[in-house]
């Protein structure tokens, strides 16, 4: 089995979401060395982070949104939960046409049809080729006339997405897994609504999806347990065939 | 297969290094909300988080001592290294009749006759039954006359470990790969020296390590990949044959 690491690096330049006013927006990452082969420590070199839960390739945890008040913090997910088969769809060459792409019902239910019905306790990979602007904290956040255009989800298709049974968690390569336009959709925010309301999980910020099978990989998502914690940065690999392979 | 969780759950509780005067300890751990379905978010529930690279359930980067300056950042460790099989050697009997075992080379050596050579890409997992003391950080730390009474490696069995291609990394329950009194070895901490000065891995604070195989269970390290991290709280997950299995 080949691994292949889908997480973001994670240091001061890691691109965060922005709220816009009155919202309170979380700390940007930092790594504060203590000691560095000095007289504060001789021997070692070794530092505090101070950083938001919600940066880089991260997990939200249903306590993370109000529809899942009550639900578990990210400590109290199960890992069977994290582990799981990788259903990964590529909607790169909609996305680049399309910044504001919303991806619909249809979208998914039409690449069931031709591939096969989603397995058992499955993460749903969305490839919209924002990976590649990571590097970039203007080109990932893409803000313009007001807003951040950033691809997602309808509404329909959030709520469609959060009540199968079948799926677990759905990732994406933005900041977030709603649209960067979802404060306008009805409800706001409908991937955080829905997805963290019926107890699956949003992972975010993931990277080298275009090495992953369509199917056949398992995903291994590795968020710290933060006893309390709303979400976390997480470590986030893949296991695929080394003969190439998945299912096509 | 079964996944389990060898990680300490991260608080303000999770017991840390404690680091005589002069040197300086990191921090513990602390989550600090910035919105709690309120003013400042009225959706959402977000925290901030501060801590120590050096935490619960963490690994140790070469760069983290001054032997493996120079060396990989925790970033930079290839994700091929972190997954892995699985020794699992239980000292737990010995350690409960003495809190200062150092485990020698010949106590590695007749495991390895008895059972077979470890494998390529190894992690060794060595059990003292100290996962039982997580819960309260004086009975985990064990201080007394002067110093901290806890389980580790002679100078010599830390050098030979540190040398043998097919280990990728230590893994232990203590608080840090060294024994509590590791400072009066020659050299001082030679697990750290002697392990990270050859490109392997400390990995700390495990739980659950009884209910693997003593072979047979694969491992997977997942630290956050901090860019310039001397270290990371990691989750670690174990994957066991559901028959119950492994080679014993």
């Amino acid at each position: 089995m080949n691994v292949v690491d889908l997480t973001t690096p994670l240091s001061a330049a890691t691109p965060t979401l922005e709220l816009p006013d009155p919202f309170v927006n979380l700390i940007d990452f930092s790594i504060d060395y203590q000691s560095e082969y000095d007289d504060r420590g001789p021997f070692w070199k070794h530092a505090n982070i101070h950083t938001g839960e919600h940066i880089g390739t991260h997990i939200d945890a249903p306590v993370h949104w109000i529809s899942g008040r009550g639900g578990k913090d990210v400590s109290e997910i199960e890992p069977t939960r994290l582990v799981g088969p990788a259903v990964v769809i590529d909607f790169s060459e909609r996305a680049a046409d399309d910044p504001d792409l919303l991806i619909d019902v249809s979208d998914i239910a039409s690449w069931e049809s031709a591939n096969g019905a989603f397995p058992d306790n499955c993460w749903l990979l969305v490839r919209t080729g924002w990976d590649s602007r990571g590097h970039d904290r203007n080109e990932f956040l893409n803000k313009y006339d007001g807003g951040s255009h950033t691809p997602g989800f309808t509404a329909e298709c959030a709520q469609w997405l959060a009540e199968r049974d079948e799926i677990s968690g759905v990732g994406v390569e933005t900041v977030g897994i709603d649209a960067g336009g979802a404060a306008s959709l009805e409800p706001a925010f409908p991937m955080h609504y829905h997805l963290l309301g019926h107890d699956k999980y949003g992972l975010t910020s993931l990277k080298n999806l275009q090495r992953l099978p369509s199917q056949g990989a398992v995903i291994v998502v590795a968020p710290l347990p933060i006893e309390g914690g709303t979400g976390s940065p997480a470590r986030v690999f893949a296991f695929v065939d080394s003969t190439g392979g998945g299912a096509r």
